[in-house]
């Protein structure tokens, strides 16, 4: 626990899933805000939210959330970010910041912009973070720490809220870059959406076929298949809004990844070693360069956790012959 | 160390990568074979390896390493299989067990076969396990526990042969299946290759975007991309390999794909939520399936490292309004 001051006096967070539960441990945990109040669409998740206690309060509506609030965050899907908005614009505080966590921030500056009032600061933000867990009970309190988030604050922006709005991903660990909103799409298009796409597109392709059972694909997907899964294994309502809602961007990427898949398509059918191995070299480095980075792991295999040998002796029925 | 009886009394390792180097380091460990003789096509690897320790001779040749051999196992892409089985061919001892590792099996049994004479027993194995490291320092001795390792002996295979290589793969740790090399091919060309090919893909081309730069690509990676680029940091070489040998069963997967990946892009196009909801609840299961039957981890990320939250008070140039 730091003892640093509170960098706001009451935080409301609409939405205690995967980002919004690891938001508020984080920030109790560095002390980020003096309180901090929650809501949640559903009943269930504000009881389990209570039971938690990683909110000093549970609200039931999001207008009771951000009555007296400093700083809203909404973190919900970006299809529902709209109505929100326009929920909540009669009840800010003025001088207040509203923000969010969406994974796409052109509909979000498009949705909820029109329904802040004036003298409150709308300053979108995306924390490029998250596990394939979702729900009050996945979050934690370092999810953030030495990831990206990314601001993209309208061009009429007041520079001080900004300003206070980077200090406070700052001290939940993240570092922090602002851009237009436009590039951010395109930008999280290729380095997000279309990997999720392709994920949620190829676990579909192996449960659907009749050659290769279920139980096999499941047994045998060491060899690279689970990594794809655990991304598959995202949130289904998150990702079918960024969808809807990064159409453009996700269409165009995908027109380029078909664009290339059909170059190493053809280098396979037309036995092209030569070109198979050049691009295959040329991705290593990419893996590096992340690594490097910091933002994965250099230990092998994420670093998975790999059981011990078996100790017992097993049952060998064929020795070797002369012992 | 376990105290059973060796399997084999000396073991011949030709190619000493991370596949080799770990069953060396794993027989070892676990008693499995009296003597390792390890060789490597390279002078510089066969040093390393002598360095390393991990067998009990390195020797300069094919055909010394499997000199006296009863195990010989070959660990080298398998677009080189054919070739080094002509050469040791004629210097196998009678009643010896020829093996390999190859991820593509229908190959190896079309290019080593014919060159093994009678009264040696070919036996072809896949140990579906790996990272994306390769060469003899990336070994390690716990690579195959719970990972499953496919046999595809010939139909006329002798079946006490079989079932020893079988022995030794379970003293290594592994779960063991059979099946037929058309059957493997298929099944891992969808739970491997597919998933290898895609992931090579996508990594090249957000490499090669002009409007999002690979800096941006590195630093927002944590969106899902670098989960791709773990995959695609595989051996280029064993992979060229790979592709080229089944080519048959790759493509037909990968038209499987393409036509799922057409189904999803037309319900991103047409708006078409419920699709996009319904497939990707589905694929939720599929992961589900694999943490159940310990093939990965249930912990998120694959359980990789959070590092900690600063502790020292961070600048706050903006702290709350009224303290």
């Amino acid at each position: 626990m730091t003892t640093a001051k509170p960098l706001f006096n009451r935080l409301a967070l609409i939405g205690t899933g995967l980002i919004g539960g690891s938001i508020a441990r984080a920030v109790r945990t560095q002390g980020a805000a003096r309180s901090i109040v929650a809501t949640s669409r559903s009943a269930e998740t504000r009881k389990r939210v209570a039971e938690l206690g990683f909110a000093d309060q549970v609200v039931e509506s999001n207008t009771a959330a951000v009555e007296g609030a400093d700083l809203v965050i909404v973190s919900i899907p970006v299809g529902a970010c709209g109505a929100v908005a326009e929920e909540i614009g009669p009840h800010l505080k003025p001088g207040a910041i509203v923000s969010d966590v969406g994974s796409v921030k052109g509909s979000v500056l498009r949705d909820m912009a029109p329904h802040v009032p004036a003298g409150v600061h709308f300053i979108p933000a995306h924390p490029v973070a998250g596990t394939e867990h979702s729900g009050p009970d996945s979050g934690f309190a370092e999810l953030f720490v030495n990831r990206w988030c990314i601001l993209t604050p309208p061009e009429n922006a007041d520079q001080a809220a900004v300003e206070k709005l980077k200090s406070f991903w700052i001290a939940l660990g993240a570092n922090v870059e602002t851009m237009s909103a436009e590039h951010h799409d395109m930008v999280l298009g290729i380095t997000s959406h279309l990997p999720h796409l392709i994920a949620y597109t190829i676990v579909g392709t192996a449960d659907e076929l009749g050659a290769v059972t279920r139980s096999e694909v499941l047994k045998f997907s060491a060899g690279g298949f689970r990594d794809f899964t655990r991304i598959a294994a995202s949130d289904p309502t998150m990702w079918r809004d960024v969808f809807l809602y990064n159409k453009d961007a996700v269409l165009e990427m995908l027109g380029r990844f078909n664009e290339d898949l059909s170059q190493l398509t053809r280098a396979i059918r037309s036995g092209n070693g030569d070109a198979l191995f050049d691009h295959f070299t040329r991705t290593r480095a990419i893996r590096r360069g992340i690594v490097e980075i910091g933002q994965d792991s250099a230990a092998p295999d994420f670093g998975r956790a790999h059981p011990t040998l078996p100790t017992e002796p097993l049952p060998r029925p064929y020795a070797a012959d002369n012992e």
